[in-house]
């Protein structure tokens, strides 16, 4: 997979952004395509393509600064009553850009944002086996 | 409001769960009602209703935790082609219980979850308007 990214370029000042945030590890800027008015991306410096590449320290700067930001996205003038968070991880999860990021996505009434799924209610054997599953998965060492 | 949420009694053993996952700071289960099979939360322990309450050192402790398990569901019986993360904070974003929850979401194709969404292409000037003053509510210590 070819390791460039647009985020790359962002980072490094050769694409334009609108910047928001930026420390030594982390950069958040408005998504161009936003899912609502004030969409943000938070990416981590060091190229990494996916969850299991990421560095798990910086995955948690990530969510710290998305706490920032949502933060500040109320106390700004972008309209936020609510935020969601949304990290896709891979292409069948939706995944487009090959560099980590979540979204910061702030909500108002009828803004046309939500979730679709078909939400089931399974008997208590059926979580608890593949609960068992992925404890195995963990136990073994899954990362 | 009331802090009373179900996740209290789930994290003092007052409540049924398929537990996958457990240390100091944070509980991870299944979702009863699980958008796709293998739907997991990841809590923190110490009851906080949104962000804002959220100590970021545990927010950030979430998505270290949720990277493990989005390695574990793929390394797991749980069919996990993708994983998304989500989190609503506020009514507005679809959050139902107060209790802080990361959902770690496995993907498979045509399992039926995805994102509604009216996405749009604002000028640049526009993005550029909206983060500065989002940059502004971080200066002026938004938290």
């Amino acid at each position: 997979m070819d390791p460039y990214s647009i985020f790359a370029d962002i980072i490094a000042g050769r694409a334009p952004a609108s910047r928001v945030y930026e420390d030594d590890d982390v950069l958040a800027f408005m998504d161009i395509r936003p899912l609502t008015p004030g969409h943000l991306l938070v990416v981590p410096k060091i190229p990494a393509r996916d969850l299991g590449e990421l560095d798990p320290e910086i995955g948690g700067k990530l969510f710290k600064v998305g706490q920032r930001l949502a933060a500040a996205l109320r106390a700004s003038e972008v309209a936020c009553d609510g935020v969601n968070f949304f990290l896709a991880d891979g292409v069948t999860a939706g995944q487009e850009v090959f560099h980590v990021h979540l979204h910061v996505i702030p909500r108002t009434p009828g803004d046309g944002f939500g979730l679709r799924a078909r939400p089931r209610t399974p008997p208590r054997a059926d979580l608890d086996y593949l609960a068992g599953s992925v404890r195995g998965a963990l136990e073994r060492g899954a990362r």
